[in-house]
């Protein structure tokens, strides 16, 4: 069972058709994509559509629009996707429930889709604010039950303690850590932390030889945790 | 001086072409136009880019798409929008800065574009955490020094210890409030509150005259702040 989700962003000028070559070629060691706002922009619906198409046998199909708005706009935003296979949709934590959150939610899971909420994020600034409300951005994690959250690689203790908090309370989400590779985590570091799965982008996608790339991280979560 | 953002998202099934329509009724009362999601996801890139051209002549262009996510992304999601007229850009305060607003910012700065951060919004849900760390998200702004922020109008109380706080920091930045209409807040009472701009969208677009309900808001807006 992977547990790496591919982050599909464009770089330099690459076409969506090669970008989805790549996804079928790193296939089998991949569980799931996760399709950003820098992707739509580029190649719009129908570029999304055909990355979709391509892995729709994954498990994780994420709508990474980061989304953080009051719930008219980011359940008008999600719409024109219902019915395509993508299945799980990432939000911040931080923006709160009601008028946003909650009625996404509701919305989402009426349509048969996950939730996954932003937590806390790789880059250093995520320290000004956001780590400062991490007790908090749990509570609505708490109060919502949404499938997953996103916690980074790069900051691992902040996935320990994240765990541990969601242990204490019982609260049941999958933890998505981002920041293995170019943002400098290495890869097994976030599993060994306690998340579930790695959001790797570039260092497969733009790897001279993705398969390979892919295969040799797929090796290392597959070794014992202690070693990763 | 027109006072009034006009949000151009889409309900139902209106089609592009009679948004477009639309704006260039109402044009002569407003002062920008506000593009989210919702429109790129239904439209893409050619639709915004029709919104954009009639819009053009309006000061305020502004591509809201809520950004919140590391530098790289979010310059990769603006990237494709530069020449193309839209000349404001709106992320949220509440990310930080070293890896995302620091770089985004010297980035938009630099393709002479302005950035408008988010400090609070209009939904209650505002109040789970964002408004617990409205002092920490005037830092930001106060490090960052963007064009303008956002301070809803359903929470005025919010604007007036914002604008206290610029004031007294000497930070310079105009407020753009959203809430209006819909949402609850009544036209002029944000700009009465402190606000330089009101964004309204619904209830001048979607009006069954939409310039007589431009120049109804337009009027207020024109009336002295104490009669508002």
């Amino acid at each position: 069972m992977s547990r790496i989700i591919l982050a599909v962003d464009p770089y330099g000028d690459i076409s969506v058709d090669e970008i989805t070559k790549r996804i079928d070629i790193v296939k089998k060691y991949i569980a799931g994509v996760k399709i950003g706002l820098p992707l739509l922009v580029r190649f719009g619906m129908p570029g999304v559509k055909k990355i979709i198409d391509v892995a729709k046998d994954t498990e994780h199909v994420i709508l990474d629009f980061k989304l953080a708005d009051i719930a008219p706009v980011m359940i008008s935003t999600i719409e024109p996707f219902i019915g395509t296979g993508a299945n799980e949709v990432i939000a911040h934590a931080f923006i709160g429930l009601d008028g946003a959150l909650k009625e996404f939610k509701e919305y989402i899971d009426e349509q048969g889709l996950k939730l996954i909420l932003v937590a806390s994020m790789s880059h250093p600034g995520s320290t000004d604010i956001m780590d400062h409300v991490l007790d908090k951005i749990i509570n609505v994690v708490d109060k919502l039950e949404p499938y997953g959250i996103v916690v980074p690689a790069t900051r691992p203790h902040i996935i320990q303690y994240v765990k541990k908090k969601l242990l204490s309370r019982n609260i049941d989400v999958k933890i998505y850590s981002p920041g293995i590779g170019v943002q400098g985590a290495k890869p097994g570091s976030a599993l060994r932390a306690g998340a579930d799965y790695e959001i790797i982008g570039r260092s497969i996608l733009y790897s001279p030889n993705p398969l390979e790339a892919a295969s040799r991280i797929a090796h290392i979560h597959d070794e014992p945790v202690s070693l990763r």
